[in-house]
């Protein structure tokens, strides 16, 4: 698509009137982008099929810079709310699509945008079925905004709840953690150093899809660590089960260069957000067939187990270190890297 | 609820950070308020149950002022994600709520907006399932967006779609046009006058599901002319069934200190923004009876017939003045007023 073609070279006020400049942005970028029969109703909203129970999710992604090392703002709002889906044990199948522009956006850069996003909803096999446009003036926003709320069908073998967690539940991890937010600080004015990390965004709702397929109600949870990191959310999992949880600092997957751009910043990986990271905690007796499975997907070659459930110290997070001590894992407190997601 | 007892003033950046402050916020605030078994899962989603076709909508408000007459950016969330839903002919049930927030917001304002997303949400009859809140720098933002995506059940004998429509069609509007947008306008910086015009925005969601259970598929169509006003949408509806459409201005409900309002600035009410306004296209056999059902209802007291849908001039929308002359509407180009919804 050239821009020359459209008639507009950035995005103005009048886009979000929702009068003729309205209407032609969305002509000529969305609907011919999102062409399918559920988004060409052009109503106020879509209709679609559903029966029984849906996981229903929604994210506003802020992130800033919107183009970054490894994505940009588009994918990761489809990746973001797909992945949120299908933590609830779910198979995403539709999402919404809402932007908040700041005026003077360029077009390409919301063409590249919304290419992204299109091609991601393809990756993960979902259909963008109703949207929003709003702009506000220079100075109002942040380039752009992308609200995304998904919908899914529960796996029928699904009984995804911090109820069923219990004493020797083994915590899986996919894959490498921290590599969305160092991505995202090593661009950020200020912090660069060099580096070739990328972001993690990625959809996982094929081998969370299979991981149910195979192993139904003995997974116990999934959930991805995002803002506040894999501390957060086992701090998050420990306090609302009231079981304790300990985690081996050896066994946690860091990468090289990730671990040293943490050192260099002086920051803790176990709060750095992640993208295409999940937590699987499962019944013990599985874990290893769990770990083969994920291990035969590209989205889960490097899964490892970190740790397990336990009866001492409930509601609190211990990690066993390297050089052989124990501390508390708390969640964070605070900012750590604002505008991660 | 007291400021005081929170333990903040504003809100800062910690609070979007996925960590302990993300959760005090809404362990204080957000659960305290729209405390629900759904909500209370507390997970990335929400799993609830729906059976058949499901309406899905969604809006992101950006409305400034956040606080005006008649209401403030919270209820307007839900009022027009809950209109946008019963317009598809559906009964809202669920609404999911994402703040996007400028650091610096008050908590006081904040929890303003939160009780008044809450009152609004009982008034309609819907339940806030799931949610998101992000925070971003002072100056990147403008005090708070909101986006809502709505769920409803489609109303077991709405048949809405334009298809529908057809010669002869009456169109009837359920009360006073261009309210909304001329109270946001008198409070603008620069265009304040004396006026007591307050925003339209409430629910119609009750009266629409009473249309339906009444009327059936002889409503055609029904479509709220919210940005770009009454003009806007019907223009989009000519377009979009290649019929005419003939209004008389002496029929379109407009009160004397709104005409005034728009007189003194210039301003054309057609393509002022409404929120608790939608048109009803219906089979003329029934026309007047859906008038009496909508008189009968404190939010259709002023519905009156405003046209009629024809097979003259396709496409178009023609107005006859009360002077006597014939003008065609078009839709709104460009933009009016920024930032009404």
């Amino acid at each position: 698509m050239k821009t020359k073609n459209l008639g507009f070279d950035t995005i103005n006020l009048g886009h979000g009137s929702g009068g003729i400049m309205t209407r032609d942005l969305l002509d000529k970028i969305i609907f011919k982008t999102f062409d399918n029969p559920l988004l060409n109703q052009k109503h106020d909203g879509s209709i679609v099929k559903f029966d029984g129970e849906i996981a229903i999710s929604t994210d506003s992604f802020v992130i800033s810079p919107i183009f970054f090392k490894g994505g940009n703002i588009g994918e990761l709002a489809v990746n973001g709310t797909v992945n949120d889906v299908a933590m609830c044990g779910a198979i995403p199948k539709y999402l919404s699509l809402a932007f908040i522009i700041e005026e003077g956006l360029e077009i390409d850069d919301f063409i590249k945008i919304v290419n992204s996003v299109k091609a991601a909803a393809d990756m993960s096999g979902v259909q963008i079925i109703t949207g929003d446009t709003k702009v506000v003036e220079r100075g109002k926003g942040d380039k752009i905004f992308i609200n995304t709320t998904g919908f899914g069908e529960v796996h029928p073998k699904a009984i995804i709840t911090t109820d069923n967690i219990k004493n020797g539940d083994k915590i899986i991890v996919n894959g490498f953690i921290a590599q969305h937010g160092m991505a995202i600080m090593s661009q950020r004015e200020g912090l660069e150093f060099e580096s070739t990390i990328e972001s993690d965004t990625t959809n996982v709702n094929f081998l969370v899809k299979n991981l149910l397929d195979q192993f139904g109600d003995k997974i116990h949870l999934f959930r991805d660590p995002t803002r506040g990191g894999l501390a957060s959310v086992l701090s998050e999992i420990a306090s609302d089960t009231n079981k304790g949880i300990t985690i081996y600092e050896k066994d946690i997957p860091l990468e090289k260069q990730v671990a040293a751009a943490c050192e260099i910043l002086g920051l803790d990986p176990l709060y750095v957000a992640n993208e295409g990271v999940f937590l699987s905690i499962v019944d013990s007796a599985i874990a290893e067939e769990v770990l083969a499975l994920m291990k035969n997907d590209e989205k889960g070659i490097n899964a490892i187990c970190i740790g397990e459930v336990t009866n001492e110290h409930p509601n609190k997070v211990v990690m066993h270190s390297v050089i052989g001590g124990k501390r508390i894992v708390s969640p964070l407190i605070g900012e750590q890297l604002p505008r991660i997601c």
